[in-house]
């Protein structure tokens, strides 16, 4: 693992898992996940991940002519690389999980690395008056599903990609995930360097703290061999783990889908409240922030030049 | 976690992941799983796991008469603590799953702790000539397949177990799996010790590696608190990471269950040769083997004479 | 261990290891060191961490009246709960070494917590033109001394500590010496909160890495139960490390002793331009920093009032 | 780290720590010296670590005539590796530690990675009445010693040994000694593959536990890289820590000077019943155990030929 130059931060605005009622600031419409992105790359984010949601209640969408006009948006506006999701929300099937990828064609798309209970049901609590019907059972329906990526899928999933010349994001929400990995790699389907976000403290998944962190930083280096890595973790324990991901040379991911915090009890305004929080984090940890294309070469990326929006 | 006095060993005789080509010695009728089951306990297996198999080609069933003449037979024979799965095989809905621990209602019942991919397609490749037609394509679509266990299912078996008085053993595939135990003792659905069994190195979760064990362990020591473990590893490290178990002052599970070879080249001819092992290698350890009334207490069961069969 | 709710800061500001050449900024007579601990006081360090050296050339002493005349001139000044040294220089005499804490009773005094090398040889190669004649010998002499603490000698240490009132704040340089404190607590020699320091990063102890201040912690709360701890780490390593700690619940040192550096190649004017630094990254953390009062209520000390100065 | 074939079984036959009246069967004159070994070597250890003992009274001696008699004789009667020490007893001088194995020049010698407190002081109370007068005092002592091996003494043998074809066998005692080796690799002063043996369980380095052998272990893969590694314990860890370092693809050093018990209870007659022990649970690990050839290919070792005894 080659030692990087540089620090990523990555601004994932606004998920599948949070919704509306839970912050007065929460982007969900196509013009609000835009500036939400936007604002965070200018505040330092070299890359920004994003989901498509209903602008007419917020709820998580598969429909490809949002995530278009979200991704051109941004694209017009600046110069992050864009992560497109292929995770969605749980209850969408593969190929409408995938659509939206395939055909936009980004740089960089997210591929979980395997299937896990992914539970945020205890968030229905935390809203009292909710503005839309959809809310509090899409919360709690979390405790019946699985979040799932069969090996049958991944290969498909990788496949795709290869083929579009996205190159995955894998999200990783476990130990054993790292071994799927690792046998995909085996198998010939991946191309260095492997790209790893861990994410922390779902549950269903490994808890955020920074034993497991480095637990699973160890496991990539002696199973992944050539890879870069980046953290994100649910909730309060964003900023704690995240920083100290920065401190053993990994990358950051913030942003309103992972806590809608700044500080205890204090709700981020933006996405790119964090990004700048992290920024002045890493700044006195004697790092240097990549911009896009630093990030760009560090990933191996085509270029947004070969991005089909 | 007070100082366990003595090691009990657990026989996983037949599972569903095995199929009878991969061994002659395979037990899948009933007599076969019944007369391997009592010879591991007389060879000093304090527990047998039992599954069901259709006696006319080996497939995994939820047939409840099937697993009553099994349980029946063994207790007819042997003092042997019977753990009946709730696991059954991954295309099983939970009912099916549950229904015949409900009607047995054993001491102890499988319980696994998560969703994961359970994948074991790469088998289908050890069969040249498959006796039965299902075995092939079973080992395949592992695949395409998850081994559901949400949360809202866990909490019908755990609440479904109180309530017949059986005690869960957790099957912990991963680590995130030890924080959802620690959510539902949390919730108060757990009595104490809770009894964890790590089954190690199926692809999809964690590796069967000793520094694996040792954080899985780590893990339970932190979250869980008041609790008894043991190992099982899938294949070729059976022996290796169940011995270092034993060495951590965990308890053992061997068996075809989760290997049909005694050494590198040579296959089990039972369940029984694994316990007989591994109890060679726990005396030069200078461990004493529970029997069947020891692992009771440890495990704090109901007793013998509370099962219904 | 209790949750702990403020976080302390610990300004190191001169030590035995550094020597005046390495850096314009270096305090070391009696009246630097004083405004460099008031200064770290003010800055936001709750407890200064304080040797005593040669006004003339700055070399390492065991001379009382020196230490005398910094530690009372630090409690004219201000609220600081000042941890004397018992570790001296390497070729002190255990009875020199204890000499100041017995005379001054301080509320706090270091303890080291086993023998090992203590190499910073290699800082004679950053010097080129000394100023006193004293520092490249006495650099590379550490080549072929041990820092020794034996059993005998811990004893006598927090015997007399505990006789004068003196909290020892253990300086622990590896994983074993966690075990010989563990001993201690053992033997009856501790009264709790344990205090430990992890000081990481000297050759012949363990690397400064996030993986070991983890592997610390995780073994300090298995052998030690009730605890409190800190961390500092040498050189460039000292804004990581000590961050991570942060981000574990751990308490920070910082300051001259361990790191002449505030970022990358900017050499640090003062210990307090480290305690702002690592303050600023802590306050961004949602964590709240500690006064000396609270610190004292943390640490358990007797209070500034019972010092002998 | 490729990985090793075959295991080997070291046997540590007398060493400097126990005394004469903690068992009848304690080795300590040439003759039962001799005869230990060469018994072991023929029970199956590829490798015997030898230490002077004075005949009159089995206090440990530097005497080079006696270590001459020894190892000639072992050379005599069979193909064993033979590994001189140079720990020698912790009041030796460094040049009286490396005078046997200077003269004689051995294949393999020990090489201690640093410094540490070693205490075995509590070994005083399971005697009740001595044979000799040293023994009291002589375990009391090690409470005010340090086993001294600091970085120019660490040079210093590394030079000799190089000089004379000697392969270094580094005892490690805690984490930080492995950082101090791979300081000395960088300095160009080792040739691959370095061998480790890792001595857990003395008072003053790391205890003796799966977790710190998995650390170690850990640690070493990722500082050293190319290396061999066995492990040894202290006392009643011995067989199931060694133990634990087989099923991690690790080598075992067992003997009586690790420990003088077989099982708990139970008295070992000789270190060849430790061996045998060990080789049984290496064989249903499903292991082979290396002949003393295949070990100085493992090792890289320069030969009996070239021995000078």
């Amino acid at each position: 693992m080659a030692k990087q130059s540089k620090t990523i931060i990555t601004a994932a605005v606004t998920g599948a898992t949070h919704t509306p009622s839970l912050s007065a600031y929460f982007p969900f419409t196509p013009e609000q996940i835009i500036k939400d992105a936007v604002e965070a790359h200018k505040a330092g984010a070299a890359v920004v991940h994003v989901h498509a949601r209903d602008p007419k209640d917020g709820s998580p969408t598969p429909d490809i002519n949002i995530m278009r006009e979200i991704v051109t948006s941004i694209k017009q506006q600046c110069n992050a690389v864009v992560c497109i999701t292929t995770g969605g929300a749980v209850w969408m099937s593969s190929e409408q999980r995938l659509a939206a990828a395939v055909e936009l064609k980004p740089e960089l798309a997210s591929c979980n690395a395997g299937s896990v209970n992914f539970v945020f049901a205890d968030l229905a609590a935390k809203i009292k008056n909710p503005k839309f019907d959809w809310e509090i059972p899409y919360l709690k329906r979390t405790n019946e599903l699985v979040f799932t990526n069969t090996f049958t899928g991944l290969e498909y999933y990788l496949n795709t990609m290869n083929e579009h010349g996205m190159r995955p994001e894998f999200e990783v929400y476990d130990v054993g995930m790292i071994n799927n990995i690792a046998y995909f790699k085996e198998k010939g389907l991946l191309t260095g360097p492997v790209y790893l976000q861990f994410v922390m403290g779902i549950l269903g998944g490994i808890p955020a703290t920074v034993d497991n962190l480095v637990y699973l930083a160890k496991t990539a280096r002696e199973q992944i061999g050539d890879f870069v890595w980046s953290c994100a973790a649910a909730g309060k324990a964003q900023f704690p783990i995240v920083t100290a991901a920065l401190t053993m040379g990994g990358n950051a991911r913030v942003g309103l889908e992972d806590n809608i915090y700044l500080k205890p009890g204090v709700l981020a305004k933006s996405s790119a409240e964090q990004v700048i929080q992290i920024k002045e984090i890493a700044e006195r940890l004697g790092l240097e922030i990549a911009n896009s294309d630093e990030a760009r070469q560090i990933l191996n990326l085509k270029g947004i030049e070969n991005v089909n929006y």
